[in-house]
This record gives C-alpha cells, structure tokens and sequence, in this order.
C-alpha cells in the first residue's frame, strides 16, 4: 500500500525577534556572553553546565537562567555548587523566549557576569525557533536517542553552532553510528563544530570547553 | 544567594476538545481501538510498535499514523513490516492535535481496523496538552533519560494510563533508580500501570502486550 502524507502548515513561530534585540543590546553592553542551550529532557544540559562552569575556571564568572515548566530542581542544584541563578518556571510552555529572559534579570546588573547559560525547557523541537538575546546557540544530543534525530528534528541542528553529543560512554552498548551521525549533522549544517563527549567520564570535554572560552573571552575582551 | 523564581503563566491549550469528541465517535461506531503514543525523540515509540503489533499477532489487525515534523522516516518501516500507514507531516508544529488525524482518515473506513496507533511527534511536554481521539494514552520513557524525568515534565505521567519504561538493558550503565522512579510515577499518577522493557531484548514486552491487547478487545467485542 503506498505510503499517504498529510502536509499540515501551522504559523508557530512568534515575532519574538525585537525583545531577542533589546537583550541583545543590554548584553553587548555589559560585555556578558549568553549561551542557549538546548537539548531533549535526559540527554544532560544541567550536568554539562555544571561541569563546564567547573573547567571554565575563576577567570570566567557565571550566572544561570533555569528554564523549566515546573520545580526547581536544576536551580538547587547550581545553587549548591555556588552559581547564581535565576529559575523561571514557564507555567506549560515549552521554550523559554525573549520576554521570560528579560523578566528574568530585570533586577539585575550583568555587567560582572562574563557568561549567562541559559538552560532552556528540555525539548529538541520548538526552543530552536525562539531566540533569547543569546550569542551562541548549542545543542545536546545522547548517544541513546541515536544517530537518526539529525534526519527527523532538522531544525535544531542546523539552528546550532555547538553540537555536543553527550554519553559517548553508551556507545559500545548502542547501535548509534558515530560516522552517520556526523556526516547527516554537517550535511544539515557545516558551519556547526561536533563535540563527542562524557560528561560521565570526562572525555572530549577540554576541547568543548576550550573552543566556548575563546568565545566567551573573544565578546569580553576582544 | 536565594534563588529567584519567576513564573509565567501563558495559555496554550487550544480547544481541540469538540474535534477529539467527533474522532471517538466516529471510532466508537467502527469499533476502532486508538492508542496515542508519546515520548522524547530517541526513548523508542517506533521500535515499540513494530515489536507490539508484531507479538498482537494475526487476530489484532492494526493500522498506524505517523506524526512527525518532517520526513517518511518512520512511515517507510511500517510499510516495509506491511503495516498500513499515514504519514502527517505537521510542517514545524511540535504535536499532533485532532485536526491533522481528521485530515489523515477523512479518506478512510476504519472499521477493518481493531487498533489504531498514533505515533506522536517526539516531544515530552505539548503532546499531552492535544487530545487525539484516542481510547488510550501511552508514553514511553527511556532509562538514559533518567529517573527524575517524572518530577520535571509531570504533566505527560498524569496524563497517561500506560507508562512504559524502555531501554532496562541499559540499567547497569547508568545512574537510573528504578525504585525511586516508579514511587514517584505513583505518586503523580496512582492509576497509571508502569511497564519496565527492553524492546531490544524483549524483557517486559509480554506483559505490556498482554494488556493492552485486553483494551483492545475490551472495546471491539466489549
């Protein structure tokens, strides 16, 4: 039987574009780099923040932005690591916009901040369509979701500068095809840079860690 | 610091309520049986149903509708495992609502058909705001997602009746507190069933089969 395919055109995706200016706007003059980062729930964002934070080092002084539909649980946890942060509970919605960011730190001065991560609502589908005044957009993918989410959630790869794919510890006990996975990625996207890393075990995390602090110090200093 | 917590209230539940009474009536006189069935990206829906239909066997004549952003990825190994299959493509739109299954069976009669199952758009969070028409929901969670999965996205564990647990082989490689995870399932939902699995090793898999092929024949010979 052949296959029948419904084509369905929705218009989601809001102009939320001048508030995405205006923060761009105040974080320029704060000279505060902003990272978004986005991935599905699981694939790791809250541990990768904390351990990039941690090999960051003193010299880059950050702040968090929680985005989350409910609880606090990641906030508590940067709290407990001494980060600042700030959680915004999105009441249902499933990305985090310009408005909530600017709600965010609106009591605040960010000038002493050299970078603000903002944590977005574990989803691989809309948060890509959303900007929050962000520099840098990065994007996590696990080894167990397989190397075929490039193929079926396009968008956000390609709307990504970092692709990290966290977990590679799983590898030996999954099908997930580390050259495939690749190759579909820099086909949706060549100007994106792959991270294979652990944040289990550590490997490949210097490298990512690295490229984001010549970024950071390129907005800072440069 | 204290964290700072901000809460934002938006409504998007869209009232596709009068769509999804039309669908169910329109299986109830077909006797159709539809399950939605929800996860993340990567926790296994598609693998799920290939090995579900394939242990319903002979007497449970399925039919399949696949939601996905973009691509036949998933229609085409329904096709090649001879199952009958519509493809929607929601054109960027993170969840199937009753209009697009409206759209997707107007051509059809669904009375040869005992089950129905909706594969979701893979996402935790807005499918569960969109009924579908369906007689039953189900979500898969996978173990590398982790255990505290439920406390974050409360709302797809309350919504379900089945609450599939996937990926169990991978247990020993991972962090993932099984007690732990069915208490707090329990107690956000006491009426959902939990079905621990392994769709690649077939642990678990009679028993989810087991039940849901009651439901089915509740509702076609009930």
């Amino acid at each position: 039987m052949p296959i029948k395919l419904v084509t369905i055109k929705e218009d989601i995706l809001k102009d939320n574009n001048e508030m995405s200016k205006l923060l761009r706007r105040r974080f320029k003059a704060s000279r505060t780099f902003v990272m978004n980062l986005m991935s599905s729930p699981g694939a790791g964002k809250t541990t990768t923040i904390l351990e990039t934070l941690k090999r960051l080092g003193p010299d880059i002084k950050p702040a968090v932005i929680e985005g989350d539909i409910t609880s606090i649980v990641d906030a508590e946890k940067m709290d407990k690591a001494g980060i600042p942060v700030v959680q915004i509970n999105t009441g249902g919605a499933c990305h985090i916009d310009s408005s909530m960011i600017e709600q965010a730190i609106a009591d605040y001065d960010t000038s002493p901040f050299d970078l603000i991560v903002v944590e977005n609502v574990g989803n691989l589908v809309c948060p890509a369509e959303f900007e929050v005044g962000e520099d840098m957009r990065a994007m996590i993918l696990s080894v167990p979701e397989g190397h075929d989410k490039p193929k079926k959630y396009p968008l956000m790869f390609m709307e990504t500068e970092a692709c990290i794919l966290n977990k590679i510890d799983l590898l030996p006990y999954t099908d997930f095809d580390l050259a495939e996975f690749k190759k579909t990625v820099m086909e949706l996207n060549p100007k994106t840079t792959i991270f294979p890393v652990s944040m289990k075990t550590g490997e490949g995390v210097d490298e990512w860690v690295s490229w984001l602090k010549n970024r950071i110090r390129g907005k800072r200093y440069g």
